[in-house]
């Protein structure tokens, strides 16, 4: 911690639908300045973020439809995107930011380690971020639950053979970008020739593999994934999508993502992400095969909950961090902010 | 890691007991070179640490009985200590490496974070090995599972108000030395005059409360512990006393250590040591209470095998840390060895 002088930091959210209005408020809870905020959605056009996020305050920051309005009339430490989950979708939205020397922070599951699933986006990203001096990184759930928690586990093992993952997720959580990409209310054809086939659609867990292979100092020889839907048994109403699931379409995708390393290790992750019915919850829940075997979990995750906070807590590591594409693992350990977050403002 | 030129790590195993054995069959197996091993106990005198742990070589290596001997007769790195507990017992064996240089890691469950149970000794330590050159750090099973593992789930939560820890391990895997320290044998009223009494035997969960509000940016009021003897309901055989404990003498105790901090944050974590019966196992549990609430475990793991992979792995860190008593809580988190261990030698 500082004992110098400091100064808030500046953040622009971008993208204020339910994540983002959880992001604003614990950005606000943790000392940030708030200075811009940015939503395609003509519903919340103007409204201020403090009426937003239920706040019982008005903060003078209302919401803006033009990014380049936004990111030009302010000077922003960094944004925090929370719009899609692939780099293609993203990567307009990055740019904005990058080409202006905006550190960027985004809950894009992809971007937590997208070197092999977007390698054109994220090198060219990569080179302009250190042009520009900025930095880029994916955080969210997967950060804390499914990249560090095994990786820190492992470091009180002797040998690794494999590693064996379960995550879970409610896609009615995430928006309907999401719903889609995994192919909810899809037939089983749809499905095949859609959400099965295609490697523009990494499953969220080869991402997170990656990013654990490369944590623990292993080198990857193959990742592969096998997407199988999810059948609803009976009719299942979703909220993202508006609409009744009719029974024998799809209520989401569970992905094996398998990743085979150089060294022997193999890391199987199972990601299942559908449209939850009552009482179900989240799951994450890892078990080493070594010396010695270790089983651990984190019972029923608020994984929303879990993704806003890590996003925020991750702020003064994407600051401090070099310039470029540096995704998580390149980071420190996500750590609890127990006091404001600032920036040094070094006289 | 390293491209250059590279040597081997070379230590010395200070205790040669049931966790030592392990700690020096993890070393060869991760690439170090075994340089000397010491213990008092004079059936092992002269065996070569090969046969003591059951390899099917021998080494060249003996166990002597003379620390001196040993620690003038080669130029370790880093001697392991798997001693007793508490620093007062370890006072002596400490001060032995470090008054030649070299880097001790300790299983001492005091050592984790002595500053306020041993401040006397810490302190003393801490500037003779600033003055020599070299680190003192105590590691174990509570290094990744105790406080790491909280304080990175904790980098997922926006707001904490408690943190409620309950972690237990069998007393007999641990030599006598720990048992009579949990009062295994004693009747109430020995155990109230002795082990709940005195405040030189600190549970090990107040170390790691300690380390683990370190580690949070928290700063500690108050830390205190309530010792509570378990006693046997029918007679139960102990190994390490090589005797059986009568119903209604201690198996061992529960101490629930409670820390709390100029924050707010409250930290209570419930400590079980006790001689197992068949069929139990050892547990660790956290919750967090706060934005979110979340719950996380391990399922019974293997303490013993923990504390050793967890002291060789951490090896490279007290090595590259910077001189003094840097308890774990300063050294980065803990990670899997993939690769050999070695020291660069920079040329």
């Amino acid at each position: 911690m500082n004992h110098g002088t400091w100064d808030k930091i500046r953040v622009v959210q971008y993208g204020c639908g339910k994540m983002g209005r959880i992001i604003i408020r614990y950005l606000l809870e943790k000392g940030a300045e708030v200075v811009g905020a940015i939503d395609t959605d003509e519903e919340i056009e103007g409204k201020d973020i403090g009426e937003l996020c239920g706040l019982d305050r008005e903060t003078g920051v209302k919401v803006k439809k033009s990014a380049d309005t936004v990111l030009d009339n302010c000077d922003a430490d960094i944004a925090v995107l929370a719009l899609q989950s692939f780099l293609t979708d993203m990567h307009k939205a990055i740019l904005e930011c990058v080409t202006r020397g905006i550190n960027v922070i985004t809950t894009s599951e992809e971007a937590l380690y997208p070197w092999t699933t977007a390698a054109d986006i994220t090198n060219q990203l990569d080179a302009l971020a250190k042009r520009t001096g900025c930095t880029i990184t994916g955080s969210g759930m997967q950060d804390v639950f499914w990249v560090n928690f095994p990786a820190l586990i492992a470091g009180g093992v002797h040998h690794i053979a494999e590693i064996e993952g379960a995550v879970s997720y409610n896609v009615e959580d995430y928006g309907i970008a999401l719903a889609r990409a995994h192919g909810v209310g899809l037939t089983e054809e749809e499905f095949e020739r859609t959400v099965a086939r295609s490697l523009d659609n990494p499953a969220y867990v080869w991402n997170s593999n990656e990013a654990l292979c490369m944590k623990l100092g292993l080198s990857i020889e193959q990742t592969r994934q096998k997407a199988v839907p999810v059948f609803a048994d009976h009719d299942v109403f979703s909220q993202t999508l508006g609409e009744t699931i009719p029974k024998g379409k799809a209520v989401g995708m569970s992905a094996v993502v398998t990743s085979v390393t150089h060294q022997g290790v193999v890391i199987e992750t199972q990601c299942i992400g559908k449209v939850y019915e009552e009482g179900e919850g989240d799951q994450c829940r890892f078990q080493i095969h070594g010396e010695p075997d270790v089983v651990f979990s984190v019972d029923h995750p608020d994984t929303v909950s879990h993704t806003c906070a890590t996003i925020v807590n991750r702020i003064p590591d994407v600051i401090a961090a070099p310039a470029g594409f540096i995704t998580m693992d390149k980071l420190p350990y996500a750590r609890y902010l127990s006091y404001p977050m600032f920036v040094d403002i070094g006289y």
